[in-house]
């Protein structure tokens, strides 16, 4: 039998991680012959672009780079399935592909709309009687999907926040005027990736001085009041915010401008809280966006997630082997201190389209923090360091010649 | 005697290893008591706010976090010394803080204003047959300075840009359409670190496949040409411009919005030629700013950065006890490969207020990226990494208590 693994989504430093989880669980498993990479996610199948990966990944030095390459080497999409009953000619393409190559049992590495790609593809194969396996394995840097404790990708991310926003603190901290920074931090509709920055304080920073995510109540007055607060204990006040954050009063506040072609700028949700500090308290205020930075700098991954996400491709093949389909691999914390996970699969039905939020009852009564369970959380996800391999002062990609 | 130093501008990577390299170098020498650091820059000799170095440093640990904590750790100032004839008050607070702590020798690190600083301080000095020692130690991650090779800081710059541009390569070419990355990188009114991401090369990326520095001739029309023949060739085309490019018809085509509050929106040159792609050629466009992260990502640091900008604060100290005065220590390059450089010192006047701009002769004839021996000017500057000090999986910073 042959199998097929597919990258979808947003990049993050773990996919390839998993990718070579798949890969490796597959050349230990004698049953399985080739392992196809389908190039641009679900697409590829679609299209029979296959690559066989046997000719791109050819040593363990190769797999190693790989590893800890980021974004995904078989490139991705954001294609979403449609229905059965709306399209049902795009089913058969997949199935043509996957018997004319004798595929018989297919990952799909991805967030949300990948695992929805999962739940309906192998209903799909159940109801027409056909064997094929399919096997979501999570990622994305947003944490946000349900029922795994957390997402391959996500520690990486975290990482790079912290790092990050704590060199930020330094470098807000040398002036002997009185400044507010505002860090933006990706995280569309779940506040988990600008939570996390909670972290530093167990490296003893007092800053961020206040965390505003997705989940928490805000009021443009009640921000002002939260600063003015910090302002009167720290000289150099650090804010994070999640880019999904919203202003009960966004309209107004959101800056309206339109460029000389007459596009508007929807400005993030940090440049919008800089304007409003500009505006009514005039000190010296700067705002920053992390960028695909944060998904993408994987020479500074957490080798925790890049080892679990790894674990996690390998699990996968296992679970397809063992006969599951329609799953979707997740993560069960056992215990955060020592830091211990068992790796499950659940029904892809259950995480599908659905979104997991930043806990309520781990926000500040205030509203502008989270509370000391969320860095117990979070610690874990960001431990340890892969020795990046350097060339030339840089570190080496991995790249498909 | 007693010893003095001040961390003065913009923050690096490279600051504090330079202040570490004139309080180890002071420790090795017998007639030097104490070193006193000034707070906030030449404002805390103004003010008489010092502190003893051996309070803060205690041990070889502090040391070398130290070293690789990023910013300054007394803090900073961007004050700029008055003519003596306008202010001579001025000059005699600083004189009368140095005779009361018997400060025979003033260390600044700093870059082009604190270099004039050194050169005011020390004719004032000479004028008034005071024989305190003032010696500037230069850092910039602008590497505009002049007469020395390159600057402290810079390398750690410009190894942070190489390894982020190369991840932002990475996760700008996962889909399958056409699509233009715009990465906007510091440099006022040189192009230095702009030009640095050429570096790329060395490690078989293509991209970026333009790069626009201060120093280019530029046009919009020219610019859209470039682009499109890029697109030709690179379904995702990567573009390094500094933020310090000029266009021609800059004031027409930057961003003239207003926020909600009627206040100007300058937009910086990324943003504007983000706009100008979406106007003409309407493919997904993205600009992204490297912003404060390209002065103290500190966890990328280059060890040569490091290591010479220790050797430098050294020898500055050196040159001060051998008797020179209103000098600035230098690189000088002896050979690119092997690289060897030596320290120097020049007269202070050669190097204030003056910048050193990227050579023409580097700049391709079509005026959008850089040659070959460009490559080889930066390459040594970003060789090794320094072993970061980790603690809950983030990067350990040495703080004043």
């Amino acid at each position: 039998m042959n199998i097929a693994v597919a990258q979808s989504g947003g990049p993050t430093c773990a996919i390839n991680a998993s990718l070579v989880g798949v890969y490796k669980e597959a050349l230990k498993t004698p049953q399985i012959d080739a392992v196809f990479g389908s190039i641009n996610g679900i697409e590829g199948i679609i299209n029979d672009e296959l690559v066989d990966l046997k000719l791109i990944i050819k040593t363990n030095e190769d797999m190693e780079l790989l590893r800890q390459t980021p974004s995904t080497v078989l490139g991705s999409c954001r294609y979403k399935l449609p229905d059965v009953d709306e399209q049902s000619d795009t089913y058969k393409k997949i199935l043509n592909c996957f018997e004319k190559h004798r595929i018989e049992a297919f990952f799909y590495i991805g967030g949300n709309d990948s695992m929805d790609t999962v739940a309906k593809l192998s209903d799909y194969f159940r109801e027409h009687d056909v064997h094929i396996k399919v096997v979501g394995i999570p990622k994305t840097i947003d944490n946000d999907l349900p029922v795994t404790d957390h997402t391959p990708g996500f520690g990486s991310a975290a990482k790079y926040v912290a790092a990050t926003v704590q060199e930020i603190i330094r470098d807000s901290s040398v002036y002997s005027i009185e400044s507010v920074t505002i860090v933006e931090i990706m995280g569309r509709h779940a506040g988990w990736l600008a939570a996390s920055t909670c972290v530093l304080r167990a490296n003893d920073e007092i800053a961020p001085h206040l965390i505003y995510l997705p989940e928490c109540k805000f009021t443009s007055e009640g921000f002002l009041e939260d600063v003015r607060k910090q302002q009167a204990k720290h000289k150099a006040v650090i804010i994070v915010v999640s880019e999904g954050m919203q202003i009960e009063d966004t309209k107004s506040l959101r800056d309206d401008s339109v460029d000389v072609f007459g596009h508007q700028q929807l400005s993030g949700i940090g440049k919008t809280l800089e304007n409003l500090v500009r505006e009514n308290i005039g000190c010296k205020v700067r705002s920053i966006e992390l960028n695909v930075m944060q998904r993408c700098s994987s020479h500074i991954c957490s080798k925790t997630d890049i080892d679990e996400s790894e674990q996690i491709g390998s699990s996968a093949v296992k679970a397809a082997l063992s006969g599951e389909t329609g799953k979707v691999m997740v993560f069960r914390r056992i215990s955060d201190i020592p830091y211990v996970v068992k790796i499950d699969s659940v029904d892809a039905h259950e995480t599908a389209n659905k979104e997991k939020f930043f806990p309520k009852e781990w926000i500040t009564d205030d509203q502008n923090d989270v509370k000391e369970k969320a860095i117990r959380y979070f610690l874990p996800l960001i431990q340890g360091e892969v020795k990046i391999a350097m060339k030339n002062g840089m570190p080496v990609h991995f790249k498909l010649k």
